[in-house]
Parts: structure tokens; C-alpha cells; sequence
């Protein structure tokens, strides 16, 4: 199974008053992770959309085990957890690069649609694409 | 059981270029689905923590059922849906004002933590929050 | 001179580390502003871009005089400093609402642009738009 | 004269409606090559703060150029155009990466101050820090 790791340095603007990173900034750097797992299979997510497929969030979740402080160095680590037809789901876990330490795990699902926000069958209207996520994903079988 | 209702309106900062709210901001107005929360139980959040209650997450979680958009007046329903000696969750509910439609449900779980991070028996440290949290979730027995 | 009043509370997601708002916001709040401007004009800002009328950012600027805090009620007041053919200015002021505390002083300067990006003659794209900012502006000769 | 060069990757989170980087998030990038300048100074901002000397910020400005889009690799060099006994202005110009586009330049000015918000004389404060700032500036007469 693929994975797809990235890094991202925590900025002051992503801090808040107890001084710590505020909860929500972990989904912007899931999509962070996101971004890179596509660049890493071939196809950016900037042409995925550009070939008119969009890849809402349906659902999102995160489990916060340790804080992430200012200027931490932050290793993004994604998987494809399940691939189907009109969906798919990636799950994340994001660990303070200087020690080590998990920070957090998270899981976002996703929706295939078009810009008209219609569902696509991503196998018929990309079938580069869900090779190369099925490969990924190491489901070979159909 | 208490449900408190806020409202937020949609800032241009939000869309992302798929022309609706990016989905992380959803959490950003739990938060303030929250802040609206203490307020109405008669001790605001900001005065919460200079008691030196800290109520960091530990899990988010939200389904995402119909887009927000730029300029759509959002209500926020937020409960309390569990109270536990040293943790609580709430639960969020979120509609476009105009149409009624639900656009999200979602959660947050938390733990009663000091400034130190120590975690802190509510009931104990802060009595008069703890049964306005109680009141409020509808757990009248001790 | 018309002036436009806009109200919003400060979130925990907006404070960094240093305890107070992280200054990148004040210009989120700027954008709010405008936002309430255009909907006093009888045209919301939803509607100008519907029309085909887009106002990218030229110029920004602020300057911070006091901190704003988690859970302040900060009062935004717009106006329109300069209008002409193909640009317009802002000016913001934000205030502290509970003491009247002067936080902030700010501009922004934006073209008048189509979907394309072409630069568009509000006067004659929309002349409507055109009379309302004028009238607003305070500036009724041609 | 000094120059910082960061390296930044534009997120989706950082688009709005309009297709391109809502125009706040250039003052976060800002903050990014603040921070790149002090660690290729030999001290990080977080040493900075530890030291109890916070930068916040008085002014800020930016000029757009030409639009920054999801995906773009930008190039950030910052350098420190005046340097003072109690505030500093650091200048920014931000570049597309792949065509050496330049894309807007900015200005930032901050005070040196405690934790309790009073003015501190960095000279005194932290000698180190003033040499390797005025170093940097290219003013090596006191």
C-alpha cells in the first residue's frame, strides 16, 4: 500500500491563544497530504480537476493525541484506506518530525463528482487516474 | 436539554475555488456554535479559562450533507451531548437560514485541562459550571 | 458620506499565541465590511459578481493600534474614499465595541474586473452599482 | 544586505471563489519569510520569544501584482529595510516559482516589545539578536 508523505512547518497564523496549533488547521494539512499523494501517483490535483472531476469531503474526522506548537516541522503521512466507484477515503497520520512523536490520525472521505456536481464513476471518466489510486490503494482486483 | 443557537455569515475567506466553504472552516464555526454555548450558560468561555479551565479537543468529526456559500447566513445548533467527569461532547448542527436545509452535522469531544495540561474534575475545580453544563445536558442526577 | 457598519466577534481560531488576534485577519474583517457596505447599497456583493463584475485586491494596508481579544465585539465602519472609472478605495476603521477603543485603521484598493479579467468601466457595465457608490462616495458630479 | 528566501506551496484552503489566493493569506506568507530570516539569523522566533522579546506587527501593506493560484510553488525573499532601537520593517517580494513571476511585495513593520507589552531596547534586550539584525541590514554603524 502506498504512502504518500509530506511536510509542512507550523505557522505562527496557525496557533491560537493556548498556544498551541487551533483544531481545525490539521484538515488543511490533510489536504496538504492530499495534494502531495496525487503529485506522488502521476496526476496533480490541479489536473484532476482541470479534467473535471472535483473531490468534495463528505465526512472528516480527527483524533488529536499531542499538541503541535509554532515552527514544528510536521511529517504528513496518507493512505488510501478504501476505493470505490464514486468514492474514496484517505487517512492521515501526522507526526512531529524532530521527535518522532504522533500528533494526530484523521481520516477524510471524498465524493467523485463533476462541476456540476453530479457523480462521476472515476474508472469510465479517468481511468489513468483510478489505475494508478487503485495500484496505490493495492487493490488490484476489480 | 438546552440547545443554544448562534449564527455566523459567510465570509468570502471561506469559499475555496470549487466556489463553496472550504471544509475545514466548518469547525471554525463549531467553535463559535460553542462560544455561543457558555455564553448562554451564564459564564462565558473566555471567563472559563481565566478560571484556569482549558478545553482542548480530542476528536472532530463533521458529515457534510449540502455546501455553504459566500454570503449565506448560517444557524449553528449546538448541544451538549455527553458530560463526563473530566470530558465532554458537543454536537452541531448546521443550516442555510434562508431554505432550513441542513448542510452539516458534526462533534467535538473535549477534556477539562488546566493550563499545565493536567486534566481537571470539573466538578470539583469549577461547581458552578459543572451544573450549568449539567442543567444544560440534561443530566440532572450527580 | 455614507458609512457602512458592520459588527462581528472575535473567534479563538482568529488569536495566535501571543494571546491576541493574529494580524492577518484584520483584513478578513475588512473584507466583511465591504461586504455589509455593498448589501446597504442595495446590491450585495453576491449580486455584483453575478453580474459579472469581480473587485480583486490592488492594494492593502493597515495599521494596528490596539489588540484585538477572543470574544471581543469589534464594530467595522466603511467607507468609500476614492471612486473612479476602473478602481475604488476603501477605508476601514475597527473599533473595540464594549470601550469604543480605536484597534485599527485600514484600506484597500480593488479594480473593477470581469470573469476574464479584463479590467470593466463600472459606469457603463453597471451603471446602477455606479450611481449607489457614487452617491455614497459623496461625490455627485460626473 | 541580507536576503531570506522561503519557500511556501499554495494550498487549496488558500483559494476563494474568484480561482485565485484570498488576498489576506500573502500577509501569513509574509510571516513565513519572517520566520526563514530569523532561523538563517541563528536564532528562530521561537528563540526570539523565549528570550521574551515579541515582534508585533504596527503596519502592513501589500501590493498585488498578479494572482497566485492552488499549487503554485512560491518563492518568498524577505529582507530587513530599516532597523531601529524599538521597531524594525521588514520588506517581502513574492515570486511564482516556475516563471519567476513576481507576484506582489509588502511591507511589515513591528515593534519590539515584553510579554507585557512594553517597548524593549533590542540592543539592550539581546545584544546578539541587534548585531546579527544590523549585520543582516547591512548598518554596521551604531
Amino acid at each position: 500500500m502506498k504512502q504518500g508523505v509530506g511536510e509542512i512547518r507550523v505557522r505562527y497564523a496557525e496557533t491560537d491563544q493556548m498556544g498551541v496549533v487551533y483544531y481545525a488547521n490539521y484538515f488543511v494539512w490533510f489536504e496538504t497530504g492530499r495534494t502531495e499523494y496525487f503529485r506522488d501517483l502521476g496526476m496533480p490535483y490541479s489536473e484532476v480537476e482541470k479534467n473535471d472531476i472535483l473531490l468534495p469531503v463528505l465526512k472528516a474526522f480527527c483524533q488529536y493525541k499531542s499538541s503541535a506548537r509554532y515552527d514544528d516541522l510536521i511529517r504528513i503521512v496518507t493512505t488510501v484506506a478504501s476505493l470505490q466507484e464514486v468514492r474514496m477515503l484517505f487517512k492521515y497520520e501526522l507526526f512531529r518530525e524532530t521527535t518522532g512523536e504522533l500528533l494526530a490520525i484523521g481520516e477524510t472521505e471524498h465524493a467523485f463528482v463533476n462541476r456540476q456536481g453530479r457523480p462521476v464513476v472515476l474508472k469510465k471518466h479517468n481511468p489513468f487516474l483510478w489505475r494508478r489510486l487503485q495500484e496505490a490503494a493495492g487493490e488490484y482486483a476489480e
